[in-house]
């Protein structure tokens, strides 16, 4: 299997064309997307959204990965592997989370390189073919050197910030709820929140948080926009009120 | 074949993760997403729009159907067994319009249970791995007891509203074409508006209604938006003025 | 390979419905979505993005193409042969710039009907079957006659206009990088905008304009949107101010 994780949405060519690139090298591969809306051009708050969903699909799978705002400039490309699983995309942090909270990681620098690169689209023509390869089963060190050196950005284990906004208005923030105390409250867009079950556990328009179904803290509001009734956006500060 | 219709939207995580779900328990099935933007929350809408496009399905059709206000409090998972397609979701009305309107109709309470079940994403845990289970052929007595208790919410059998804004700004109502006289007019927004054959058939700028291709009545603008320039929404009245 | 260029959003129940008749004729075949937020309604545009991106899809590609305004009206369906690619659809000047750049091109008007036609989803019924008939090898002679009268629309060989916004706010042009000299600027938005190599030889918030990874010259802000930054929307007119 392999999971797209990209910024591209869904509309426009440009998953239609790493689609296209994918069923011509590894037809026999199912391709689905995980997340065509990452937080666009910031692989901060991604990384962190991807390693809390990730860990989720089961071993073997590969993640095609594209937030790159660097795309035509210096960084590297590179695969992850992971606890058994590959991510494939660029060297600028997007993977960090997910190698620190492996027992089994190793990063390598993609040696690969296609009979013609653009400037601009790195997905289709370079990460594509890596990851459907793999997918096909060509072993890593025929596509990349291992031990790719990794500059360590320092981020922190948790995020407390949101790192994503999703269709209904929820917030999701980069703190995984087994590193929270769970009776705690959460301040966030200036409001003191306390947890719930579920959303029927209170009224109407109440904030409230939980810990979500890929263990990430949530923050919404029971038939209501939590982005809007707390005027929070990616990159929003949540303090832990403990 | 297995219908999904949600209301997660397109982005995000949600689609994907049941899609996994699905490949991983019937993987020789085919999933084709025909909602993923039906009436955030709202069952009551969502029904007649689900009843109108899962006919034209063909029978043997697994719909998977998450519009689910209620997760994780106290409503119960269903499967409705409807002229030989089985809609697998909660049952908070979702389906009421579904089983009316089918000749062999009987409702079944799903016993089934996932060894780990979140409280906000049964779409994933409960909901997916019981429509995986039957597009694979498992009985649905495997999974469900028949002859679940019913709770008739009297919702009206062509619901007067807008339950669906389209790309186009085009509005689809809860009426059924062959319910309503064709020369009427409607009322909506305000304004009293005529029936056409098409589009092309009324001046550029000009509201009209007709029968869409599914069977519903609906409200265009030639070359405009006719949700903009009539104010509809989901849920905004209509009124046949006959 | 089946390749789907429509105006119907990705969400809502039109795509879906034709991935449904397409699966059933074609179970075979595989379906990727290249565009389904072409400009709405709107067949030059459309024309434009649909030649730039379509060549760089494999030889026996059947295109679904849907940017249909005159539905249920008198313009014809049709089947554009183009070097080795075919292209269904309405006959609305979608397929003029595919047809005019092609080595080997031919109009095909589509005789073939289904049992019954709606006035408003021609994809559906019409557009989607014969696009599965053909790409499960049945003749084109067998659904269609060959040598349609073609109008010719007069639209020039590029278009100076923007044809596309796509998800970061980067506006495509009808331009193609070919026939443009590159140290040239462009006006567009009232600004004047030198080319650069990519995103990141420009600093934040500055404009450029490159030559896409389809051969299309695009106009982009480094961490910017280009359509907010610049006002710029389908239709706005270039000027190359060389």
């Amino acid at each position: 299997m392999i999971a797209l994780f990209t910024d591209f949405g869904l509309a426009g060519p440009y998953t239609g064309q790493m689609l296209a690139v994918l069923h011509q090298t590894a037809p026999e591969a199912t391709t689905i997307s995980l997340f065509a809306d990452a937080p666009p051009g910031q692989p901060k708050p991604a990384a962190y959204l991807l390693a809390a969903y990730a860990a989720w699909f089961p071993t073997g799978t590969v993640f095609l990965c594209v937030v790159d705002p660097g795309v035509g400039g210096a960084r590297r490309a590179v695969v992850a592997s992971a606890d058994d699983r590959l991510y494939v995309g660029p060297d600028n942090g997007l993977f960090d989370l997910v190698l620190r909270r492996a027992a089994d990681a190793r990063l390598w620098e993609i040696t690969w390189r296609p009979p013609s690169l653009s400037a601009s689209f790195h997905g289709r023509d370079l990460f594509a073919p890596v990851a459907a390869r793999l997918a096909k089963g060509e072993t890593l060190s025929a596509l990349a050197r291992p031990d790719a050196e990794h500059f360590e950005r320092g981020w922190p284990d948790d995020l407390a910030e949101i790192v994503y906004i999703d269709h209904y208005g929820n917030a999701l923030t980069g703190l995984r709820g087994s590193q929270v105390p769970t009776p705690a409250r959460l301040v966030a867009g200036g409001r003191s929140i306390a947890p719930a079950a579920t959303f029927s556990a209170v009224p109407p328009g109440t904030a409230f948080w939980y810990v979500n179904a890929n263990g990430l803290l949530e923050i919404a509001v029971n038939r209501g926009r939590a982005n809007e009734v707390l005027g929070l956006a990616v990159g929003s500060p949540i303090t832990i009120d403990s």
